[in-house]
């Protein structure tokens, strides 16, 4: 469906054509299509969509378009889309909104999705209970089966999951029952019976990154969440938790690379937001790479003296700044998919230390010989062995260890990367090369 | 359960107890704690493993742990856990396996399951097909949904997903029903009026990535995949769609500090096999920075007139290398989510022009006035502002347009990532550098 044809479609006002194409589409393609729409075609084509479809088409577009339909809708139109949302898609496009629609919204709801909807808002940004949804099917222990596919069948068609049913008691969760449970067993079995009571579950304000992680540990479809009380508020549904390992394995990779992380996609982010989110960073590093530059001035007298030995700064600083962030970036990683702890501290260091001792090694080797056929200087083919494999180790060594300290001061290891180490290790890398080259050449 | 406790268990033969912990416990968390016993004592946990939950805990246990399972396990043994073990999960298991126990298990399958499994081994690594699995429920379109529930729970229990159900006419896909319709819909409606006829499907060659992308996308619990001919022949589950995106995010991340990745944790690759992933990259980087040095020794008057110039380098290499490495970086994980594609390489080139102009003056303002006021050298701080903006831009062109161009050819863009940018990017800030230098202080 290309959208030439379909704007074609609205300016003839061939509905009928339309509302065949917009029948055999899936929502999300819809939303796509329509993201391409000016305002006004917007308002006539998301009003072609099939009733039952909408609300999903709905919650698969931008804030921005959101916006605009809440705007011009009737109030039965809102009230009948608000019944179709699902409530954690509700509670998302709410943070997006200016706050007269905000009030538009809380206005038409009902007193207690307004209820569950102020409540989910207030979680904070990252939490369980931010992405978690307040609909899902609740059973009773002494309930059969047949019980149970009756409630499916009454309650389901609103729950945005029904394949995890939770068995509650007084609203607390004692045990859970699959649907393929429910369509496996005999109809009067007890659900009691059947319910599994090994739980794991979240609290509200739990990381959202944790509760994916579980999400990828238990092949989970669902996940429970409970308030401080121990009872049973909402579930994290899986779609989410994908979402939530892919949002977090991007902002990973951003802060890595010294840029502050944006919620939208590389071309919805303004030229200015994105020269914002990359200055700061690099006024920091920049700064502190001139620390380095004032060790040098240092040894002026030495490379005076020696003029060679200024060439090999650039291969010594990139070789520590890549040593630096290969370690680091595996232990980030490794924090991150909770396969590294903390209290790995010196297991790690020792791993990264031999692992140091092989590499630097061998390029000290494949430098020192291609150094003495090049320049035929022993002493310089020394100089830059030794420095190179100190550098590797104490590279390898500061890569491996920040990110673990940041995780312990419960901050975002991701900071510690690449830039931040690279610019500590070059500090590092031209004080071992100058203070062994002024030893070996007898420089002062 | 601690780990000690348990063994003394073991080594008292209170089987009893054990059973009765084993019983309450997740397949997930039983696999982990049998990964911290010695063989034999692994040989008898396993047995006291719930029937039930035997094969779940299999499948989660490491290669080595299989392989030492398979070996010891009786015909019967062997032949139970072989039925009761997801499609998928065997032939994960039998890509790691000792060619001698491999032909164990396929002697011991029936011809049936050991031609799939056949199938399943020859699909290229990383392809849809190597991570789909051939049990799912297959209805036709005039059974009833009385009749579908039946036939599900008759098969049901051995397939890895029951909730969303295909529809097929001669192996031919051609309608896919949910268990929520199922569940939710009247006894006597007919599977042909209720079934989703918008399908998105993949093929048994489609990169794995590509797959999972849909998930995300459209929300699936399951992905039907299709062969050559358009014929049914297996689904992707969401949880094995979670594990790729997580080990896409590590392979990239990895690949991107110039590591060649691992299909093993951290911990569990060896010394050795860490200094052969980092050795290589490293060894190539050095000699390409050797460059950068190579073309510093053609201004060693420059630096003999005026050796300031030297303390400069750290910084301008670093900026340079960190304001491509941003763009890279940001660049390359559009292109991993489907946001960026090769044909937007002129706004993508155009927006990283008009970012690198702001952080570029940016920089350059106060790096200027800071030479200024440190040394009262207007002809340095002259040229420093200019440099710092020269390389700015250019370091973000090169650092978008690798990227791209990597994409274009079929290369991994990670590849492309900060420490060859870097290198890249350093060689052309000394050369913008020296040569604004040389001009200014009317150098030769």
């Amino acid at each position: 469906m290309t959208i030439t044809i379909f704007k074609d479609l609205l300016l003839k006002k061939d509905y009928k054509t339309i509302q065949n194409i917009l029948n055999v589409m899936n929502a999300v393609d819809i939303a796509l299509l329509l993201s391409e729409l000016e305002d006004k075609e917007l308002a006539i084509a998301f009003r072609l969509i099939p009733k039952d479809e909408a609300s999903d088409v709905f919650s698969n577009m931008s804030s921005t378009m959101q916006a605009y339909l809440v705007e011009i809708f009737t109030e039965k139109e809102l009230k009948e889309l608000l019944d179709n949302l699902y409530m954690d898609d509700t509670v998302d496009m709410l943070g997006e909104l200016p706050a007269n629609l905000v009030t538009r919204i809380l206005d038409t709801v009902d007193n207690s999705k307004r209820n569950d909807i102020n409540l989910l808002l207030n979680y904070p940004d990252d939490s369980a209970g931010s992405i978690m949804t307040t609909e899902y099917v609740a059973l009773k222990k002494d309930m059969t089966v047949r019980d149970a596919m009756r409630h499916i069948k009454d309650v389901g068609i609103h729950k945005e999951t029904i394949y995890t049913c939770y068995v509650l008691e007084r609203r607390k969760l004692i045990g859970i029952v699959t649907a393929k449970d429910l369509m496996t067993m005999d109809d009067d079995t007890k659900i009691g019976d059947i319910m599994e009571t090994e739980l794991i579950s979240v609290h509200t304000h739990t990381d959202q990154e944790e509760a994916a992680r579980l999400f990828s540990k238990y092949d989970f479809l669902a996940l429970p969440v409970l308030d401080a009380d121990g009872l049973m508020v909402g579930i994290i549904t899986v779609d989410d938790a994908i979402d939530v390992v892919v949002d977090e394995a991007t902002e990973d990779m951003t802060v890595m690379a010294a840029v502050t992380p944006s919620e939208k996609s590389y071309f919805d982010t303004s030229v200015f937001a994105h020269a914002k989110n990359r200055f700061v960073w690099l006024l920091v590093l920049m700064f502190s790479a001139t620390i380095t530059g004032t060790i040098i001035t240092r040894y002026e007298n030495a490379f005076a003296a020696v003029p060679l030995l200024v060439s090999f700064i650039p291969m010594l600083m990139d070789t520590g700044g890549n040593c630096g962030s290969q370690s680091s970036t595996l232990i980030i990683r490794g924090l991150a998919l909770d396969e590294i702890k903390f209290k790995d501290i010196f297991r790690v260091i020792f791993k990264e230390f031999r692992i140091a001792l092989l590499v630097g090694i061998g390029l000290a080797i494949a430098n020192g010989i291609r150094i003495f056929i090049m320049y035929k200087d022993l002493k310089m083919a020394i100089v830059i062995a030794l420095s190179l494999s100190l550098i590797v180790i104490i590279a390898k060594i500061i890569g491996c260890t920040l990110p673990l300290f940041a995780k312990k001061l419960h901050m975002d290891p991701a900071i510690m990367a690449s830039p931040l180490i690279t610019t500590v290790v070059d500090t590092c890398s031209i004080m071992i090369y100058f203070s062994i080259a002024t030893r070996v050449f007898t420089l002062s």
